[in-house]
């Protein structure tokens, strides 16, 4: 007997449960549960209990509390003493509101027994419906309802499902097919027909039997036809699956503890298939694509749920706002009292629960019942007009609006996306480095790129991995693959700085160059073919894909304006460019968080006065070089403080590893190669001198390049010890910053610039490059007979920067954290290089996510509040800030709020998401 | 008049010298200072006072304090009013002393005046001698002494020196000769003499003549007469002096702060040049190269103590010890009532004292003055000698016989140097890698190391850089010099761990494989030259140079014994074979603190499978290749637990990048050409079958090579990733030790693993990894019905770890500082490219030393600290030691005693330092 299962005396009985309430039922007439009990009742029991409450016609049941099942696992899987009596009681209650009895055949009762879980996971635990048939009651059933189909349907349906869900009756392997569909495909082939709708009452029958004989064949369990063992044997699968694989996983990605469990809710059948008078369906009570403050549903006549999600029938509109076609017959005009009941009911859920619902209903014999009620997922556009209508409408206030957005959801808004309804194959998965959505022709370098591009082809351009020469072709193609590299490679910065879709790091496919082709699992795409890359989830798809462009309403400026009202930090960009500025400015950015001045050194009109810089062999080399460069930093850094006019810009002098401006090594080195292989076969003179001199000047640049070449680059000689080293660097960048400044102002622009030096352990190094941009600055303005207000501040992007930041305080007039660095020296990181073991280290809770997304707290997070409490200690007038991608994260941002900073910067695309997460920060 | 310098008012009189003793007198009877005043009167200052209060001859004099010297520098080189009258007093003092008078040609009074800083800055800065002549006064010394020439001749030395120093005559560029010398080679060429000595009183009184028109001609400035503005003049040059050119230069090179100042010392002059019953000679109380208690010195008969240092006359020794020549005449011999009352004062001094002196004398006219007294400098073996013996003879304690000996010198004992006699010729300075002296010839390939040294041949791998294929050659040669990398590159790492000479990162070289050459400055070297390296300095020198072996004499022992009887932080060794550990242990080794098992991986007979594993595409094919590791790893441990029998033996999991095992990416690819150019020209169809297959292995092999590289390895997958990534590679390592452990204790060894699990972020990693030790460990004692007792603990080697090692505590039974890594995370610093700008940042202050070889107290030493106070709170028995390099540096062992760690472990070449260093810590 299953109610064995209820032992005496458990072993580790706490005493928690001794005297505790543990089921709870809910009626028409109220429940002795509420919707903030989710916690003990599971988001679904918790629900059904608040309709209850409202009014609403919901199926009498009861649920049994989520401390049962933490009892469960907490005592050897045993449940609690106390418990049985507790279910009898319930379910004396609902057999008096229903007047029918469990397990009397004569006016049976039946049961639902479903999981749910304080927070929703949709299909992850078991479901038994139809609960409490045997033999001698579907006969009697059949009588009764004068159907006979429906009562041995019914009882199919349920010898099938306990079979699977309580007795273990299953597919041993994933490539095993069902065994009860075995035995209905065998039927079939007996009877010669196609459909299940053609199996009269003797088939289903002789299903029931076969069931049955091969539940105990293959089980070894005897199927209980006391409906008391059935019930006892659902709950415990439904505590049961709490633990299976899928819930395990589901859990593990959603962050969803394992401490939580699941609740138990047993309610009383309904259905919705007795006939023509009866229906199932399920609604938003407002458009969950688009917001709009319409009703919107499906419905299936004469259904059971499961026929909706089994999509054997199509389901039709509940109204004339959904309706696909003009044959279509709406519950709106097919049962209007019942569509009016619903209408109200829709209405009273908004009121009562302030937020669009997603409703499922059943019409038995004309009767409404409502089965759940719960908050709708929505896309992006229609959460921003729901809630902007919402406040419009009185129901909420500005505020709640707010908190309604995930600032992550702005993100689809910001950029295209692939039309939902089209038809996708992926094929593989990189990292979702630069969101948004491309189609286009693969090419595999960026002259390609550009040519093409020229041509009026779209194009995406597919790289191992992409180097400052590919820029122009970056531009031009409409999306960027890449097989290496991470969430902050070349590729992903640049994208992202762009706007620009880009896939980076996807390891599984293999690029050949040579061939112009990549391979991925058995596929082989050649340049020319078609593929699709989707930047926000990191996939890639085979062929053309349409896209849509995003769309910006009116209600986006409301919501942002209300965000803007609220919030106490400031949001600035990341922006190298007038262009990028501009943009920024357009998201409502105040102010420059960051301006690399490293990428105006990597464009085409510059990068050979860089390389010279570079190659020089003194410092009157050096200084000639950087004359050439000074000029067009002057004329980048006017166009910028033009775009910021009035709003502060913060200039980082050049931080990255000289040699990144240098040819790539293993290219040059395989140019070589090949160079001297094609001397062997030369014969006449002139083209052996003409080959000769190319070696010679090849050789010289490798020479350097090796010689620059750094075993790890990220730690090597960059930021301020460039700086340090060549102090004409440094001056150049002043003198430009200046220049700008001074010619902006006689422009009638107020120029502020804030400059930042990166990368230092103490304050020495600080005060070293302080000097010379003091000097500098001093110089200019002497000479433009003007006087410009700035800052000089640093960055704070080491450990030993944090650890010391109380005397670099004394010095320095911001701090601005990078995340990105000091999450790479704290954790001892490589953003370049962690793709290969982070997905690992998520997965196995190592790291609760990737911390160069969302900010690692307890390390890097850590660092950043030493750093913010000595630098606010020493220096009252300092401003801190953060430029780090982590400036963009919402779950960081509200982090940098609860430390005090002043200021977050991100790419200009993220500022609106910035905007909203700094605003519910403080909420 | 040079009196006039002395300002009425100064401008910034702080009021701090008024009424202070700024000029303290030293006599016969006594002194007004006193050994111990040394910061105030500069250390010969304080001695000459010093030896006066012993009662021994000194000349008498003054010294005027380094007060004065810092007041002059503040207040824009003026000397404060008030010692004026001071110096009067004090040199009435001398005249009344002396029965001279200074100025009086009756009787004149001569004076020397010299610098005196705290420490001593040999030659750095300026001294006048013969101070107090004039035209009048030489003529009527002349008569006065009876010695025309001697009059002369001081006159002219004084001229010449005072109108140097003081008054500036002296060569502008340094290709110019010295203006003086030019007129003294003028005379000689119009006497038609070839030496000085030929010059007679006339010449002497033309060259006079003629020094004082040059000057005044030349400088505008007129030579003065008035010896009391000589005097002033000499005083303000020698405050000038500290800050020269030079002297700042030194006191950056050698730590002395710029804020001391010098004293001035202005003494009477003595004259050992007065005829063959005067003498002048520098002696040390003990041999300052072996520490043999024996008088050691050298003298010259009738000369000025400058005739010694100018190296015309070759000295003799003072007494048999030191006798060259069978003909020589010794002090003892020629004056033995001096050399008496030498030997005397040597005596006192050494008794007075307590350790051994340098000592300058003269005598005149058979009366003995004592001009100067340091403690000597003295070689590694003589200091030791010296201690152990004074602690024999009850002059000093134990405890003090500790402090006299550097740790660092240690060094020195452990490893052959160069013969000091020998003559070198240095071609360029690399970074002191791996200490000792090594001379060979020239080679550029491992496998050429090994061949050439199998015939017989001494040689020195050349190398741009080593990797592990290059071991063998490593071992075979003497010593190894590479023109990359830094003080942990792998040539480097693994030179000291076999206490092999290596200069490492030697920029200025310039190596062609092809042609078997290097260029260095104008210098050609081929293969099959000889070269030598000092790997203590960092030095190269053309040629073969005469090394001499390390004699370690019983004193070395007595010394480390006392140490071992105060420290309290036992000194463990890094070592990865039972040869190091046999080694360490012979050196004092308690034990090993890092067993890194990744030089067993790169060892010969293993890469193979190494590699196979890396190649394999699933886990079966790892463990397959693991399984043929695990027997060659169980040997090794079992060596290893052999050796340190009874001592705990830390063996770290496997740390480094995959990839750093597999072949270089260019020289894959150099083959891979050049099979290809091959397959070109081949006929044969078998032929070209077989090219064709070891290009497509050779091609699979390249695509992991570039897949598996890293844009900073430093911070990519490596640690604990691994293990995490591939679980069976930790659990066949967990195999091997124990395996190990249980074989050895079937032999009565005691073996005592502790298991080091590395670059963890947090307690989750360690978890993770303890879980996977834990369950070998148990399933091969259950194997073996054995019982090995053990700890499992980790590196705290990134700041994440040491920021949250309050939790990594609970869980850990012991912390090892990894100082290296945790010095690179948290200053950001590359140990392999930061040699490019690290000495510019030590030169210019913002480092204070190397931090990879002085632990960063400040940024590094924070971290260090939090995590040892948290380990300590958390876990009462916790153990905490240290592993990186730092363990065997001295300052850095102190800062380790300081913060409480329980051991250091370093190479074991440096074990006796960190013995010394750790009982110095302590005292």
């Amino acid at each position: 007997m299953a109610t064995d299962t209820i032992e005496k005396k458990p072993k580790n009985l706490d005493g928690k449960l001794k005297n505790t309430k543990m089921v709870y039922t809910f009626k028409a007439k109220g429940a002795e549960g509420k919707a903030d009990m989710k916690n003990l009742l599971g988001g679904k029991g918790a629900n059904l209990a608040e309709m209850c409450n409202l009014g609403i016609p919901v199926p009498p049941g009861f649920t049994i509390s989520t401390d049962v099942c933490s009892y469960y696992y907490e005592n050897n899987n045993k449940l609690p003493e106390e418990l049985k009596e507790q279910v009898l009681d319930a379910l004396k209650n609902i057999e008096k509101e229903m007047g029918r009895k469990f397990g009397d055949p004569k006016n049976p009762l039946l049961l639902s027994v479903r999981s749910g879980a304080r927070r929703s996971m949709p299909g992850m635990m078991d479901t038994v419906l139809n609960l409490g048939i045997n033999d001698e009651i579907a006969e009697s059933m059949a009588k009764l309802n004068k159907n006979n189909r429906l009562a041995w349907d019914s009882y199919r349906r349920f010898v099938q499902m306990y079979g699977d869900v309580v007795l273990g009756l299953r597919p041993v392997a994933r490539t095993d097919s069902d065994p009860f569909e075995e035995i209905i495909e065998h039927k079939k082939y007996q009877r010669g027909i196609q459909s299940d709708i053609e199996l009269n009452t003797s088939d289903l029958k002789d299903l029931v039997t076969d069931f049955k004989k091969a539940i105990q064949l293959r089980t070894g369990n005897v199927f209980p036809q006391d409906p008391m063992e059935q019930l006892w044997g659902a709950i415990r699968a439904v505590f049961e699956s709490w633990n299976n694989d899928r819930a395990k996983k589901y859990r593990a990605l959603n962050g969803i503890p394992d401490e939580w469990g699941t609740a138990v809710n047993v309610q009383t059948m309904v259905y919705g298939n007795m006939g023509n008078d009866s229906a199932t369906g399920v609604a938003f009570t407002r458009n969950p694509s688009t917001g709009e403050n319409h009703f919107y549903g499906e419905y299936l006549l004469n259904a059971q749920g499961e026929d909706v999600v089994a999509g054997v029938r199509t389901p039709q509109s509940i109204n004339r706002f959904g309706k696909k076609n003009e044959q279509d017959v709406t519950l709106e005009v097919r049962m209007p009292e019942a569509y009016d009941q619903l209408m109200q009911i829709r209405e009273k859920l908004e009121q009562h629960y302030k937020d669009m619902q997603d409703i499922e209903f059943t019409i038995e014999k004309g009767k409404l019942w409502m089965l759940q009620t719960r908050n709708g997922k929505r896309t992006a556009a229609a959460a921003l007009r729901i809630a902007v209508e919402m406040v419009d409408d009185g129901m909420i206030d500005e505020k709640e609006a707010l908190k309604r957005i995930q600032p992550e959801q702005l993100d689809q808004l910001l950029h295209p996306s692939f039309d939902p309804k089209a038809q996708k194959e992926q094929i593989a998965t990189g990292l979702p480095a630069s969101p948004g959505a491309a189609t286009g022709r693969v090419v595999f370098h960026a002259d390609d790129a550009e040519e093409w591009t020229e041509k009026g082809e779209k194009v995406i351009l597919v790289r191992i991995e992409t180097s400052p020469e590919d820029i122009g072709g970056m531009n031009a193609a409409q999306g960027i693959l890449t097989a290496r590299g991470g969430m902050t490679s070349h590729a992903a910065v640049v994208a992202r700085g762009m706007g620009k879709c880009c896939v980076a790091g996807c390891s599984a496919i293999h690029i050949s160059y040579h061939d112009k082709l990549f391979k991925v699992g058995d596929h082989l795409i050649k340049e020319g073919d078609y593929i699709s890359l989707d930047g926000t989830t990191g996939e890639v798809y085979l062929g053309s894909i349409a896209t849509i462009a995003p769309q910006i309403s009116g209600n986006f400026k409301k919501l942002m304006s209300w965000a803007d009202k609220i919030r106490k930090m400031s949001v600035r960009t990341n922006a190298d460019s007038g262009k990028d500025a501009r943009l920024a400015r357009e998201f409502g950015a105040e102010g420059i968080g960051l301006c690399r001045t490293e990428h105006m050194f990597f464009e085409e009109d510059r990068i050979d006065a860089v390389r010279e810089m570079i190659m020089a062999e003194d410092k009157a080399g050096r200084q000639e070089a950087l004359d050439k460069i000074l000029p067009m930093q002057i004329k980048d850094f006017m166009e910028i403080f033009e775009a910021m006019d009035g709003y502060p810009v913060t200039i980082r002098s050049l931080d990255p590893p000289l040699h990144e401006f240098l040819p790539n090594r293993h290219e040059l080195f395989e140019e070589l190669v090949s160079l001297k292989m094609k001397l062997k076969n030369l014969n006449d003179l002139k083209e052996i001198d003409k080959v000769l001199s190319r070696i010679r000047k090849l050789e010289k640049i490798r020479e350097k390049v090796e010689n620059m070449t750094e075993f790890n680059p990220m730690l090597g000689l960059r930021g301020c010890r460039l700086g340090i080293m060549y102090p004409e660097l440094t001056a150049m960048q002043a003198r430009a910053i200046f220049e700008a400044a001074c010619q902006c102002k006689r422009h009638g622009i107020d120029a502020k610039p804030e400059i930042m030096v990166p990368l230092i352990t103490s304050v020495a190094e600080l005060d070293n490059q302080k000097d010379v941009i003091r000097k500098t600055a001093q110089e200019v303005m002497d000479k433009h007979v003007m006087d410009v207000p700035y800052l000089i501040g640093t960055m704070i992007e080491l450990p030993s920067a944090a650890i010391r930041a109380r005397e670099i305080a004394k010095s320095a007039e911001f701090f601005s954290f990078g995340t990105n660095d000091l999450t790479q020296t704290t954790l001892g990181l490589s953003r370049d290089d962690s793709g290969k073991f982070l997905p690992e280290y998520v997965k196995k809770g190592i790291f609760e996510a990737d911390p160069f997304q969302v900010l690692d707290q307890k390390g890097v997070g850590e660092l950043v509040k030493t750093a913010v409490e000595a630098g606010r200690k020493t220096n009252k007038k300092i401003k801190l800030g953060i430029c780090g991608e982590h400036g963009g994260d919402p779950k960081s941002v509200t982090f940098f709020g609860e430390v005090g900073l002043d200021y977050v910067s991100c790419s200009p695309y993220r500022v609106p998401i910035a905007r909203l997460a700094a605003a519910q920060a403080q909420l």
